[in-house]
């Protein structure tokens, strides 16, 4: 694996189909039969659209979401780039698998499941719960040189593909990506950094909440991580090698199984969004299985998803991470879903049609 | 009723007392024990220390919630400012009645009753579901002469505060607003203009769907309308009277009568947030118990929103009304309160907390 190239990674992860645009038009042409002005439900129109695209159904029933909350640790942490230690990722993690963290509560809501994994965690972690797939224990700090060799990253990417193909196996129908990795809005900042061409002062944020100073000192450590290693735009397996996260790697494949296998993923926050990135680049044609949730707080995140295309609904101004955005979005989901199951057509209800 | 002064209206409705602001300082020290960096919920916690602010209690359990949505014609449908014809008011009232519109699909999603309300829909109606309490059969042509006497605007209000005492009694324990009046975002952009001093070419939009042609048109129909009646900025009943519309004196009504009965408000789009001007222009205080849902793509919602000084958490495009929006944002009042019922404390989990 430690010589694979971009495209051998993108064939072991298989074809991914475009939409379905026969789905996609009768849905379309169905939303304007109901009892609206045409397009005045705006993205909740667009979203049923999509996902008659993406399950070639043009009222498709989502019932099992699952979130896929991705832990690692970041060697980049000990230049003091975040406002927490890195023992918070395994502690946090174990609050995940017990039901306590906001992303729990937030998916209990709407109805999906939780599956954590331990992609790269700096200690070692059993649970019975646990998906334990450790790559390596956190990665070295890019400050200093890359932050994992290639081979590790092709396992992350590859970890992820496999785990949406299992739980896919196990009948999810839709995918939140969340996260858990302290230091990681470092790794975010050098992908969009670097796959944009923007420098650090522009894609770097405060994370979980750093003062003015540590950011002029997260933004020198980037430059550095960035001079030091000389990622290559034009492979982002060597991107995310030199500056990414494992996490972000598992990520990455995560969404590019999911579109793969053919389900819509909900993309979370900033680090999510580099992992999307990440995706984008590796295969385009994952695109339109992308479904963008919120915009955070961390100040790249809006030029993230520039880059991506990706428009987003909810604009909550949080900056937590674990998927809790994508979770919220759930509900913004199963409305479009619901528009198209139960609202009257203009016949039915015996409404006069048709805007002039 | 028809000399009635504001001040009179005001102290008909009865005193909306300030928040507790022991509660909502209990519930912020709460949040912040709760396993997340402080503040990373955004908006989740802004929304959870209001409620306990506006409830009294930390912990907030909200079951029953009530969509209100008040239907009315206006006269000023004549002028050609709207892209639907007066005949789908009363259509969609007996869309709503029979569970067939989009707010009915969204508001069963969210565990939310619709309250259905002919407040001056033009033509009779009769259903055993209706609350009816029709003032009179749709307003007068606002771009001639008066939408309507005081008295009747005077009523419109009261009416509306006594709906939300009746579904208070009731036990609703929530409100949204909703509204139905083809034509209805003229008076809507009217009463932005007159109260804001802007004039109608920053707060007229396209409504449901007009041509640039149209959209001309209806500004220099707002202009008129400013301009015959000279409305009283500092008198919001007597701008709801020449500019206004019965649905939106309900919703202005019911807003008031809400926040008297120490309820919280959902405030949905363009016409509600007119709603919820006027409101406060009656009584500031009403102002802590209005909770944002969403910004609408009508181009002077984004503007009133700014008046109001609310941040609106969803951000859909939406153009439709009914109360579409604020239903929706329902999912995240029901967040709020289970972050707070139901998170991890860094004691309970053994999380390292305290940013640095």
């Amino acid at each position: 694996m430690g010589d694979w190239s971009l495209e051998q990674v993108r064939e072991h992860i298989g074809t991914i189909r475009p939409l379905d645009t026969a789905a996609a038009q009768a849905a379309a042409a169905y939303l304007d039969r109901l009892t609206k002005p045409p397009g005045s439900l705006g993205k909740l129109e667009a979203l049923a659209i999509q996902l008659a695209g993406i399950t070639g159904e043009m009222k498709p029933v989502l019932t099992k979401k699952s979130v896929v909350v991705m832990a690692g640790d970041h060697g980049v942490c000990e230049e003091g780039v975040s406002a927490f230690p890195s023992e918070v990722t395994p502690q946090m993690v174990l609050n995940f698998l017990n039901g306590g963290a906001a992303v729990n509560v937030l998916a209990r809501q709407a109805g999906a499941d939780v599956q954590c994994v331990d992609i790269g965690v700096a200690v070692e972690l059993t649970h019975e719960r646990l998906l334990a797939r450790n790559i390596r224990r956190g990665t070295a700090n890019m400050a200093k040189g890359p932050a994992m060799s290639r081979e590790e990253a092709v396992r992350s990417v590859l970890t992820g593909a496999e785990i949406a193909a299992e739980l896919v196996r196990q009948g999810t129908q839709l995918f939140v990506t969340g996260e858990m990795g302290i230091g990681n809005t470092t790794p975010s900042a050098a992908i969009l950094s670097v796959l944009s061409g923007r420098p650090p002062a522009e894609t770097a944020g405060r994370g979980t909440g750093i003062t003015d100073e540590k950011l002029l000192h997260k933004i020198q450590v980037l430059e550095q991580a960035i001079q030091i290693n000389r990622p290559r735009a034009d492979d982002p397996i060597d991107v995310l090698a030199k500056v990414g996260g494992l996490e972000i790697g598992g990520l990455a494949g995560l969404i590019l199984g999911a579109a793969a296998q053919g389900r819509p993923v909900v993309i979370d926050g900033f680090i999510s969004s580099a992992a999307a990135f990440i995706a984008t680049a590796v295969n385009p044609a994952v695109l339109p299985y992308l479904i963008a949730s919120h915009v955070s707080q961390e100040s790249g995140h809006r030029l993230l998803l520039q880059e991506l295309g990706l428009s987003p609904m909810l604009e909550m101004d949080m900056r937590l991470g674990e998927g809790t955005g994508g979770v919220l979005s759930l509900h913004l989901v199963d409305a479009a879903c619901r528009i198209m199951q139960e609202m009257a057509t203009f016949e039915s209800a015996g409404v006069s049609g048709g805007a002039t």
